[in-house]
C-alpha cells in the first residue's frame, strides 16, 4: 500500500457547494481512491477575529461550505458508499465559534419562534496547537482560559439526497449532511447510502472540538486538511448513515423534535443488530436497551442528530459490511505511517 | 469516621411509597446520617422469571415503588438536600427486564397514541455475578448471550414537590423522581432543592445497569441494598436535580419534547457555570457548548431525561455547593473501607 | 323541573384550592343537583388594572383559584362524572388579560428555556358589555379598540387525579383540569372518569373569551358566576375529559408534544365513535379523518391541550352516556327560564 | 372582464412535477393571466377502488403529483405571488381515501418509528355529487354511509424554495408545497413569497373534503379541474406561506413538533398585524390572542402545518398586500360568472 496515490482536491472560492444534490461532480474517481480534501469552515472563512459577527460578515444562503461533489464510479442507488476518514487536521492554527441570531439551543430560533430580541452576538477565537493536541478556550468578559483537547470531526458529510431533492448543508437528513456528530474524527467509517449515481459525496465543517449537542450551534469552527479513502459496498442499500469505529457501530437519526432523531436512530441500530446477528427484534431491542450508548450529536440544526451506538464487544460477529472498515483502516494507517 | 452510626431500613410489604410528596415520613434522620436502605425493584419484585410478563402480574399504580420518604432534620424549603451514594448493591443474584404494553421508546405509548398493536411483552432475567462485575443478556430466541459490565445506579430519586403537587414515581420532573441516570451510581452526590419541611425524600427503581435513554422502558431492575449519607446546605437553592462526582458537575432536566429536557439541563448547567465561576451567561454558554457532555438519561418515562455534564479539569474552581460532595466522599470511603 | 333547588357557593379567600386531589370536599351534593358557584380568575382578582402586574402581585403556587373540590354522591372510580354548564355569567364588568414572565406560546418559557430576556409583561383591562354581548380590547400602545363577542367559557375543570396524585390545577391531563378549550360554555357537558370516590370536582378560570390556543398565555380572565348541573353515570368510564353539545361530541387529549395532544384526542375520538356506532376502529378513522374538527385549545399550559370534535349529524345514533347531556340540557334550560 | 382568456393546461403522464423547484416551467405567463389548471389526485389515479392498495400500485417518489412549474413573468425575488384560487371542481364523481403503511397521525411512521407492524392499509371510495354538494362516507366493515358537505380545496400549492433548495411536493415548508389546509378552497387568495425568478408555482393534491389535521394522512383525494388568477406584488417579501379570503387573513407555519408550526403561523399573524396596522408588537400579540382562530391543517406530512386566522371585522384596514384579493375576487367573479 506504500504507492496509494493519493488525489489532492482545494476548491477554489467559487468552487464550494451549499448544498446535497443539484450539481455536478467537481472530481469523479474509482471505488478506493485516497483523496485529500480541504475543507473551509462554516463561515466560508470570513470569521477570523471577534469583530466579524457572522450575521454581518456571511449571507445566507452562503453557510457551510462543502467540498465536493465527488462522483464515485460504479456507485448506483441501492449500494453503499464507505467513507473511511484517515486524517482530519486543522489547516490554521486557530479556529472560531460564536453565537448567531436565533440560532442554537437555548434561543428562539426561526422554527421555535418567539417575540423575544436575539441573544447577543459574539464571537471566541480558540488557539489550536495541533502538537500539543489542544485548542485553547478563552473568556471574552473575564480571564478565564480553558485548555481542551483537540478532538477534530467534520459536521458535515453526505451524498446528493433521494427523491430529486435539493437540501442545503446546513440540514441533516437520511443523506448525511449536518450531522454535527463528534463521532466522525479520524478512525471512522462513514456509510451512507447511495441515491443518485456516483453517490455524489461531499464533506465540510471542520471543528476543532465540539459538546454534545453543539449547544450554543457553533464547535470550534475550522478549514481542515481530511485524508478519506472512498469505496462502495455493492448491493447493501443503508437507510440512514451509520458510523464503524474500530471499537463500535453505531446508527443515526435526524429528526424533530428530538425523540424523534433518538428513535429513528435507535431503531436502525435494532434492526441492523438484528439483521446481521441471527437474534430477533425484540432480543435486539433488549441487547440494545442495556448496553446501548446514545451520544447526541446536534440539537441545533434544522433537523437534530442523534446516534445510537453498540460496543463491538458485545456483538457475536463484529464485522458488518463485509469487512470494509477494517480494509481501510488498514490503507489507511499504511499511509498515514509513511507520508 | 470509624464509628458512624448506620441507620438500616427495609420497608416492609405496605411501606412503600407510590409517589413523592403526599406521605408522612417513614423515618426522620439528621443531616450527616448513614442510611443503609433496601429498594424493591420497579416491578415490587413480582416478575422473577420469563412467564411473569409485568402486564400481569403488576397493577397500576403499584409499579415502581419507593423506599421513603424519609425526612432529615432541619432541610427547609430554599435547602438543598445533598444525597451521596456510598454504595449500591444488588439484593440478588439476577435482575430482569422486559417490554412492556405501550411503553418504550420504540413503540406507541399512552401518550404517543396510535391505532396499532402493542408489541410483545417479554421477559429477560440477567444473571448477576457481584464479585465478577458482570450481568449476563441471553436472548430470548437464540443462543446468544453477551456479558456485561455491572454498573448499578438508582433510576428514581426525589423528594416532595413543589406546589402542593404529589406525583406517581414514575415520573421525572423538577423534584426528581424517575430520572434514570446510569450517573446515579456510587461515588455521587446528588443535590436536590427541598421543597417540604424535611425534604422527604425517597430511592427506588435500581439498575444492575442500562443502556442511554433506556430505550426498552427497562433497565436490568433489581432489589438494592443502598448506602447513602445524607446532608443538608442550607440557603442555596437548586433548581433541577444536579449530581457531582469526583470528576464531573451535572444537571438535568426532565419534559417533553426531548429538546426541551436539552434546554433545561443544559441552561441549569451555564448558568451554574456562570454563578460559581465568576464569568458571564454567555462566556459560560460557550465553554459548555465546547466542553460539555449530554448523556441522555431516559426518553420513555412520562417525562424525557437529559443530563448536561461537565469536567471539573475544565472548571476554575472545582468545588461547588461549599464542599459538601467531597466530605460525603471521604466519609462514605472510609465507611466502605472499614464495614 | 321549576322548583329545583339550587345550591350557591362562592368560596371565602381561604377556601379555593390550587390543585385538583390532596383535599377534602368544601361541599357533598347528591347527583341531580344543581349548582351555582361563584370563581374567581386566575389571578385571583388582584390583576384590577394596568398597573397591576401579575408577576408582582400574584405569588406562585397561589395561580388559578379553583372553586371545589366538591363531592359528589356515589360517584366511584370508574363512573363518569357529568357536568352540564347551564349558565356562565362574568361577575364583574371588566376581565384583564397579560403577558406574563416566560408563559406564552412567543416566548421561551420554564420548560423551552433560553438565554433571553422574557418579554415586556403587560397588562390589558377589556371592557365587558354582558347585554350588548361585547368584551372590547383596547391597544396599549395606541388608540386602537376592537370589540369583539363576550363567549364566557371556563378554562379549568378537573376532578381529582389517578395514581394518587395531586396535581397543580394549572396542568391539563387526563384529570381535567386547566384545559383552557373555548368548548367549555354554556350548553355543554363535560364527562370526566372518576378516579376518587365523590370525584372531588372543582372549576375555575372564566375567560370571556380566548382565541384558540391562547397564544399569549391568558384569556379574557374574569370572575364567572356559574351555574352547573352535576350527574354521575355509573359504570361507565372515561379515559380523557370529554365534551358533549347539543350540536357535536367531542374528545380531548393534554401532552407535550402538541401533536401527542392532538393523537390522543384524535384516538379517543375514534375508540369512542368506534364503540358506539357498530363500526370497526379503521371505518371510524376514516370518518373522523373527512368529518372531524380539531380545534386547538392551549399551546402555553404545562400541557398543551387539543379536542377533537365530529359533529352530531355524521353519526349514525346521537345519544351517548345514554342521554345525560339531553336530560341536564333540559334541566339546564328550564332553569334558566324560569329563575 | 368579459374577455378575458383563459390558459387551459392539462398535463400529459410525463410532465407531472414531484418536486418544488429543479424543474423548468412547463408555462410561463404574464401577471394577471386566468389558468384552468388540471391537477391528478395524490395517487397519480392509480387507486380507483378499494383492491388497488396504494402501496401496491405507487412507487416512491412519484406521489404527490404537481401542475407545473409555472413561471410567472416579472416575479422576481423579493416579490409576492398572489394565486386567487377561482374554482375548484373534482374532475371526476368519486373521490379516494386510505390509510397507507407508516403515514398518518395515529400510526408509527418514518419519523416516529416504532418496531411495532403498519396499521392495515384500506381504501375507502367516496360517491361525489358535485350538483348536490356532497361526498359519500362508506364504511367497510359495515352498512354506515354519511353523507358529508363537498368542500374542495387544495392540498398542494407552493413555488421554488429559497437556497438553492428542491424539496419533494409531499413537504410544507415556507415555500408552500404539501400545506394541506381547507382554506384553499375556491374565494380564497394564496401568497407566497418569490425566491426563484418566474416563481415557478405549481398545484396539486385537490381534496373534495378533509378533516382538520388529516388525521389518517389522505383526505377525499381527487383529481380537479382549477380555475386561478396569478398575480405578483412587486417589492413586497412575504416569509411564510398567507392566505387571504373576504372574511379573513391567514398566516400559515409548517414544522416539527406541532407546537413550532403553531408559534411560526401565529407570529407571522402578529407580526403581519402589527406591521400593517400601526400597533405594536405586543399588543398585536393581545388582540391575536383574545380574536385569533387555529384550524390545523395537517398533523401527518414531513413537517406539520398550522394556520393562523383573523377576522378581517377586527382590522381596522381591512385589506392588505395593496387590494389584490379584492380585485382578483372580482375579476374571478366575472369570469365564472360569464362562462
Amino acid at each position: 500500500m506504500s504507492d496509494l496515490e493519493v488525489i489532492r482536491y482545494r476548491p477554489g472560492p467559487e468552487q464550494y457547494a451549499w448544498t446535497f444534490g443539484g450539481r455536478p461532480p467537481v472530481l469523479t474517481v474509482p471505488a478506493g481512491t485516497m483523496l485529500e480534501l480541504y475543507t473551509e469552515d462554516c463561515f466560508g472563512g470570513r470569521v477570523r477575529g471577534i469583530a466579524d459577527l457572522p450575521s454581518r460578515v456571511c449571507e445566507f444562503p452562503y453557510l457551510n461550505p462543502v467540498t465536493g461533489p465527488i462522483a464515485v464510479e460504479g456507485a448506483e442507488p441501492g449500494d453503499t458508499l464507505a467513507l473511511h476518514f484517515a486524517a482530519i487536521e486543522p489547516a490554521r492554527d486557530w479556529g472560531v465559534s460564536s453565537t448567531f441570531p436565533h440560532f442554537g439551543a437555548l434561543t428562539s430560533t426561526h422554527q421555535t419562534v418567539t417575540l423575544q430580541e436575539p441573544l447577543e452576538e459574539r464571537v471566541w477565537v480558540y488557539a489550536v496547537d495541533a502538537a500539543k493536541g489542544t485548542v485553547t478556550y478563552q473568556a471574552r468578559n473575564s480571564e478565564l482560559a480553558v485548555e481542551l483537547p483537540l478532538d477534530p470531526m467534520h459536521g458535515t458529510v453526505g451524498v446528493a439526497p433521494a427523491g430529486f431533492e435539493v437540501r442545503q448543508s446546513i440540514t441533516p437528513d437520511a443523506h448525511g449532511g449536518n450531522l454535527d456528530s463528534p463521532e466522525v474524527r479520524a478512525g471512522t467509517t462513514v456509510y451512507l447510502g447511495v441515491n443518485q449515481p456516483g453517490a455524489l459525496f461531499g464533506i465540510g465543517d471542520g471543528h476543532c472540538r465540539q459538546g454534545q449537542g453543539e449547544v450554543c450551534g457553533t464547535g470550534v469552527e475550522a478549514a481542515m486538511i481530511t485524508t478519506v479513502v472512498v469505496d462502495v459496498v455493492k448491493g447493501v442499500p443503508t437507510p440512514w448513515p451509520r458510523f464503524e469505529s474500530d471499537a463500535a457501530i453505531m446508527s443515526t437519526g435526524s429528526a424533530r423534535p428530538l425523540e424523534d432523531a433518538y428513535r429513528i436512530s435507535q431503531h436502525d441500530l435494532v434492526t441492523w443488530v438484528a439483521a446481521e446477528h441471527g437474534i430477533d427484534l425484540l432480543d435486539a431491542y433488549q441487547l440494545v436497551s442495556q448496553a446501548g450508548e446514545a451520544p447526541v450529536a446536534n440539537v441545533c440544526d434544522p433537523n437534530y442528530t442523534f446516534v445510537a451506538k453498540l460496543d463491538k464487544r458485545y456483538l457475536p460477529a463484529p464485522t458488518t459490511y463485509g469487512d470494509v472498515h477494517d480494509r481501510l483502516r488498514i490503507i489507511a494507517t499504511d499511509y498515514l505511517a509513511q507520508r
